[in-house]
């Protein structure tokens, strides 16, 4: 309730956008986990699965599109920050039962603010880049459950969602700020 | 069953990743649109709703980014065509009910080689964007339901999703070709 | 008068931001040349002045950034169609009496729309790049007088700009439509 | 007179052009303002009134084009060094009775370079922006008066431009470094 | 000596930089193939050789920073024009006996200009990728036999490398146009 | 010999590509040297030899498009860091007797990672430049002797390549670091 009156720090005082002045903000470690899901018939879910495992092209061009991506998240965010990465990590999993495949992305920098945007870009390039090489195969793709696992550094401390994140799950929020 | 040996078009016989030659495709009109939502907590949706509201630069920001995104589409996918398009549109609109606003975005062109990925980057943009303007206030939101709702134009005949695409859903995936 | 109800064609009936749909538009031979100025005091003319008959790199960067520019118009632009031109050509030429260069774009492509946003930037990033190649000089440089000269092609035929476009002048406008 | 001989700084004793090494000068505080205008018959004018009232598309679309466009100042601009900027805020105001639009940018870093370039590629890019969506109602709509008003931090102390800068004016230059 | 005053296209008469324009020229089929080499020590060899064999994502991210490189060749090159391709593939093969690895790439368009710089843009980026991911084994790895091998479609006829092309060889040229 | 199991630092224990995380390394000064060659036919070369004489647009350009490059190496080398330059230089010389180009490029930094890739990509690009402006004149052009000559900053300390470096010979390797 006390949040009422919530303003977007993204809003000047006239609505106007802009971006946020990080100056003042002191450099610390930042990293960001997140993850994101898509889910695709039978036939597509085969041949990523064999894909996967004879020449690795599929699950390699995806992470190459995530890294690269999360490199240029200010050209695709308007008011992102450029921010000089330390590290992009993607990481890519099948999920046989679900016929889905999930995928991970870590970001890190010594920086003056966050870099949960630039772990959220690469996830989506990613799924992104799995749709466009496997939707020959299926058109009906869903990308899903892209959102923010963990950010830790800088004033608003550590940031872990609930263990309660059912994958591919509705539009559910939450987590917890822990200082 | 029949597609059971179904082959990746973007990898070739030996399984290395390249982009499939559209020098022999007619071009065509080519029309997709791509669906997609971002859900999030009452303070956020409060704030995003004002903000729409009373001088539009969220939603505005939001649609430039989506423009922007799918113009530059070939340069975050990898195996993507650059596709001089006709046209991009991108559309928001808030769910009370629910707390999440759905984006919709509509790619055009005459080429020689279809637009869904133009559209799903489209939509993609903009939710990341509104999922920026607003994590002050939300790091839990969740993007979801991101998938092509209808692809016209090209070999491949007219595909529409079926009408049952639960909204938030989860790796459900479907539609039907019509030539 | 009967403007009076003009319409933004960038706006929807909503008065929201869209590309315009080109598609409908036939490709044809477009167009346009755009011209702009920069003054400057004494010291950086003159060291512009030596530079250009020396080496020729200041220009020689102006021209190319000039170039590279309009091809990126798109991505500048937000609303603006990808178009692949079929030629930029950036000309510079020295004002010794009022210690001003004058850059001058020519854009030209056949295709469904027009290029006098490329001319212009084109225009804009040559004369930014006299700027930050003089600034040690002169920080008090202005660019003025950046404004379409003439465009021909498509549907609103010929548009040629008044005589009376005098340099480095203030807000005038004009021309007139000839189909 | 003393600086008869002054030399252009991006030049090497050769001529050649080169990025200016940066490497052992301070990071400090770095601030620039720059300005810009737009003059337009009153049909475009009263077009982007009404809309800017209405909705603020246009203004939106101007004010995230300029952002983006100073973050990707070095792309632009070939000699500019990659800065990470602090902030960028552009800000419009409409000037009804002379039937222009004027765009006041800033740029902050602490780096060991100056973000004039960043702020006068903020002014240019908006400008344009706004041409681009009112060009349909106006041919001869002209930017001019693109300046820098204000630079602080940095071994050249303070640069401000002096009270006489005439909005619109023609190449005057002038102002006052104070160290 | 017929040739002896033959003039670089990309000059004007005044010796000024321009883009050649195309647009007199038809669209027709083009295809260029080009290669080149990276010759490496052998521990840094049998470490892509390993690599190569096991999962491919040296040889992968190859690829794709060649294809990725291909579309953005006139961001790259600054006089090139934007061609949309229709197709670029990349190939490596590993000469173990010379220790090296070869690239050749393909592009191709259906446009008014050619597409060998897109081929030569494709093979650099490849190989300068192969050289990142392995310098730290062996810095002293080079770069060579960056060439056109054949070329099709346009006015100038087909032009094919004679077989004298000795891989890694020096400053040979030749070739032969055929009509 | 005990480099036997030499691992490629870009993979991870599965083989899986990744930027290599930088955060752990101290920003120091770093400088890195590369060069690299362009051997054509006698007409080319005395076509860019005179327009290097008369102009030096030909030669202005390539440097321009080889600091270009180097500001964008991350975007073009998909496992590279994002580094903020503090300088790019670009010498070009012309080998009479050879008929070719050498192209050297620096290239420095105060950074936690190193910036070789950026020399290369420079030199790449200047070189491909050459070629792009000569081709009409000679499509044999041949690039070749691309490496680093010279790294200094960083962990791995100062490293020179051997005096042996014969230009655009074969795929020797070598050079020693010294700690």
């Amino acid at each position: 309730m006390k949040r009422r009156g919530a303003r977007l720090t993204h809003l000047d005082a006239r609505g106007a956008a802009r971006m946020v002045d990080v100056g003042a903000k002191p450099a610390t470690a930042r990293e960001a986990v997140a993850e994101g899901f898509i889910g695709m018939n039978a036939t597509a879910f085969r041949a990523i699965d064999r894909g996967a495992v004879a020449k690795g092209d599929v699950f390699a061009l995806a992470r190459a599109a995530g890294i690269a991506a999360a490199k240029r998240t200010a050209e695709l965010v308007p008011l992102c920050h450029v921010v000089p990465l330390d590290q992009v990590a993607v990481r890519l999993d099948r999920d046989r039962r679900r016929r889905r495949v999930r995928v991970e992305a870590t970001a890190r920098a010594h920086w003056n603010t966050g870099v949960e945007m630039e772990a959220l870009v690469a996830v989506s390039a990613a799924l992104l880049t799995i749709y466009d090489m496997t939707k020959a195969l299926d058109r009906g793709m869903v990308v899903s459950g892209v959102r923010l696992l963990r950010k830790s550094g800088g004033r608003s401390g550590l940031y872990e969602r609930g263990s309660r994140g059912r994958a591919g799950g509705g539009p559910v929020s939450g987590g917890r700020r822990r200082p």
